[in-house]
């Protein structure tokens, strides 16, 4: 079976000629893979920095190809687009800038000596590559989270190799980066089976029962992660499982804000509710807003009136969007503000405005809906907002909007919000993730099932395991583990020292 | 109803007048927890640091009385109890000092600036407490994987509250350590349910269950470990689960060590895996020998038929002990070389050594047995060793005994073993695991369930999560993370820096 494409703009499928990657096919590149990790972990630190820095140039070459393949596959505008494969390639950049540098080790050495409690042996230990790597592209990110994206930088910054599952949505994109990186790492002396890639849901599947696959890096629905989860449940030895599968995004604006900067939250708002059409994790999904606040309001509804439609993703993210919508407002949960249209032949529809009272929100109306959707949420007093929040599913960030001289209400929702989410956000916006050194894009479950993050450089840690020498002689000691100067930051003996410069 | 008490050393029972936990004890305990750890996360590392080395305090005055009660529920000799005992009082003073030294929270700050992707806001990262954990202690070690354990001080090192599941096995000592740790909690002025305790295996699985419990730690078999993630994957949010859980830990003679060393290694492997009755999760359960090295398995044997009977430690590990190995004679996968012998009223018994070809090994000769059980596997050639190792479950620890002529031996078994292992242990024993800032105890399933160890100061990571300010003002900002000269190392755009001196 054969691989289609749809264009969403137009929801015109065609086939692209890729095969369907069979259950023999996932078990010979688990093996590949397998093998290749054995030869790629013996590799020093600057051959894999040195890899991450050609896979990045490998994308640069194909810029154009890449972006135009993906404008066919998803609808979303080329700024964006290329704005993408520029944040994946300084993404892979920034990696090989983290394993030059060799803090993400970890490394530690304990001298053999006498203890409060006797003698105790040498101990050494650092982080090592855990294994094949199973990477999920996402739909939403047809570069920074799917084959060429933060999971594949991770897997392979920390020493691992990896195999991908390309997905269905852009499966061309996906094809062609591939082969960029491909080529990219096969110049740079790669070994075969260092990177993989897999077509197919039953492909996918498989991938995560093969014993030789030892972590998942995964971003997606809660209900996709579920089914994976149950696959790991059922294999013989489990691993850990990487998921980044839903989040709500709360966003409050307190009286102040919305008195002092009302139009210009209303601009901001809307434009992150609605930028790469409302499809980002990080999206701002619910607003509190002060029943007072009527401008504010006017001003985000007046907007998506106005505004063009915008091409979603595919086929199910343009019914999810529509059908959770409806069934807000049907049940009662919530008012129309601002219906959609629906805009040309694909997946296009303009910005949804839906409205409810703080003390009326339940669970039942905070269902993640990917797409231009937004709840606003009126409240007369920060304590609704306080109680309100119980209703919202814990998330990837919350937002606070609100003016110097509330500084008391601004500690009292941070406290509110920061048991709920992994990042706070000061009058700014969730959405456009900063890919660097200190970002944590993760939270309490259902954002995510663990205590890591998929974006920046700590994202290496997901595909990391320790590892501890006891006694060793020197030649089976990595570099970094050695006696005397090394080129990494470590603990000696219980104190920190700094890289050799 | 209230709990039992059990002396293996004669097998009399008696009532200890504590009652089990009922689920609205739970239910209580859990809400004070977590109103306790909304108080508590607000304390300054400081006021943490001496809160560890006033429970270190608080089990120093009462050592007699724990070491008495210990003795008479466990069976397990004074020394070795006392020995404990010191081990968990070194280590809430370690975590104390690593708590002082802050390295743990992985402070970073990106600023605010131009990127090569364009602008990027401010961004600070730290690890930030859990919420409250809950800890199941270990029937093996009544201290040091109990209610004054590692993964106590883990818990609140990382600035959590905490739940223990006291041990069925040893439920006075429980009681008294909790007793101690409460009455110094307290006077430290930590807050009513910053430490709570429950009795009975239902009251455990209410507490796993209790959507306020934010972690779980577990020392215990892989058959409980599991039953308590099926109570995690029933939760509405799953949440993490760190289980220790089942290990063998290969030790591997080599043919030069077997000539060298052949006597000592006899002495130091017998008393590896009889010490503490052979109930140590680092016990080395099977060793390869070399076909030739009779004298060496002689000496063992000899040991093993000499020796006094050693209490173990229950009726359910004192009969797996006698089924496991009788079960591997009878279905003909091993000849035993020393037969057990019982000893006195109680769960009392000799060492058993059972022998097989390295050839014959198979996944069902390897299930770990609690006791003194050692299973020894002679080879021809260190090939067959590393074939054999597939049939071998993945370890804490692996151990290699080589001789310094042999170096090419001992690089080929390191490579075989690592995948397999969390600490490679050179002409040494796996047991007696020394507590420190490198200490690795973990391993892939089943020896563990994550990247993540029990033992060391890197064990305080499982109880922390990240989180990320983004735009943050400074009022809000933990001290950590404010600009200006800190107490801790952290990473400052990019750049490692130590803690201000």
């Amino acid at each position: 079976m054969t691989v289609t494409t749809t264009d969403p703009r137009t929801g015109e499928t065609s086939d692209t000629g890729i095969a369907e990657t069979t259950s023999e096919g996932v078990a010979a590149l688990a093996a590949a893979s397998e093998s290749a990790f054995r030869t790629l972990r013996r590799r020093p630190r600057a051959w894999r920095s040195g890899l991450l820095r050609a896979l990045a140039d490998g994308l640069e070459a194909d810029r154009e190809l890449l972006v135009t393949t993906a404008l066919a596959e998803t609808g979303l505008a080329e700024p964006r687009l290329s704005g993408e494969l520029s944040r994946s390639i300084f993404q892979l950049r920034l990696f090989a800038d983290a394993v030059d540098d060799g803090g993400y080790l970890e490394a530690i050495v304990d001298h053999a000596g006498q203890t409060p409690i006797g003698p105790g042996p040498d101990v050494r230990r650092m982080l090592v590559p855990i294994g094949p790597v199973a990477v999920f592209g996402a739909s939403n990110f047809p570069f920074a989270f799917s084959v060429a994206g933060g999971d594949t930088a991770s897997a392979l910054a920390a020493g691992n190799t990896l195999i991908v599952k390309a997905h269905g949505s852009h499966p061309l994109t996906s094809a062609r980066s591939f082969a960029a990186l491909q080529r990219a790492a096969r110049a740079h002396g790669a070994p075969d089976g260092t990177l993989g890639i897999v077509f197919g849901q039953r492909a996918g599947a498989a991938l995560v029962a093969d014993p030789r696959v030892r972590a998942v890096g995964f971003t997606g629905s809660l209900a996709t992660g579920r089914i994976l989860l149950d696959i790991i449940d059922g294999r013989e030895a489990p691993i850990p499982f990487f998921g980044e599968l839903s989040s709500l995004n709360p966003l409050i604006v307190t009286p102040g804000a919305a008195g002092a900067r009302g139009a210009e939250i209303a601009d901001g708002l809307f434009l992150s509710f609605t930028g790469s059409g409302g499809q980002l994790c990080t999206k701002p999904g619910i607003a509190f807003v002060p029943a007072s606040a009527d401008a504010l309001v006017d001003a985000i509804v007046a907007r998506a009136q106005e505004a063009d439609a915008q091409t979603l993703l595919n086929d199910r993210i343009h019914g999810a969007f529509d059908e959770i919508r409806r069934r807000l407002i049907e049940e009662g949960r919530a008012r129309s503000l601002a219906a959609p249209r629906a805009g040309g032949p694909g997946y296009a529809s303009t910005p949804a405005v839906l409205e409810i009272d703080a003390a009326s929100l339940t669970p039942a109306a905070t269902e993640e809906a990917f797409g231009p959707l937004l709840l606003i949420v009126r409240y007369d007093s920060l304590a609704d907002v306080v109680g309100a929040l119980s209703a919202v599913p814990d998330s990837l960030t919350a937002t606070i909007h609100g003016e110097p001289d509330e500084a008391e209400q601004i500690a009292e929702l941070t406290e509110a919000v920061r048991d709920l989410v992994g990042r706070v956000v000061y009058n700014g916006y969730p959405t456009g993730v900063r890919v660097s050194w200190g970002m944590h894009h993760g939270g309490p479950w259902p954002a995510t099932n663990t205590q890591h993050t998929s974006v920046g450089v700590t994202a290496v840690r997901r595909f990391l395991r320790p590892l501890a020498w006891q006694d060793a002689p020197e030649f089976v000691l990595p570099p970094e583990l050695r006696d005397g100067e090394v080129d990494v930051p470590r603990r000696v003996d219980g104190v920190l020292h700094l890289a050799r410069s």
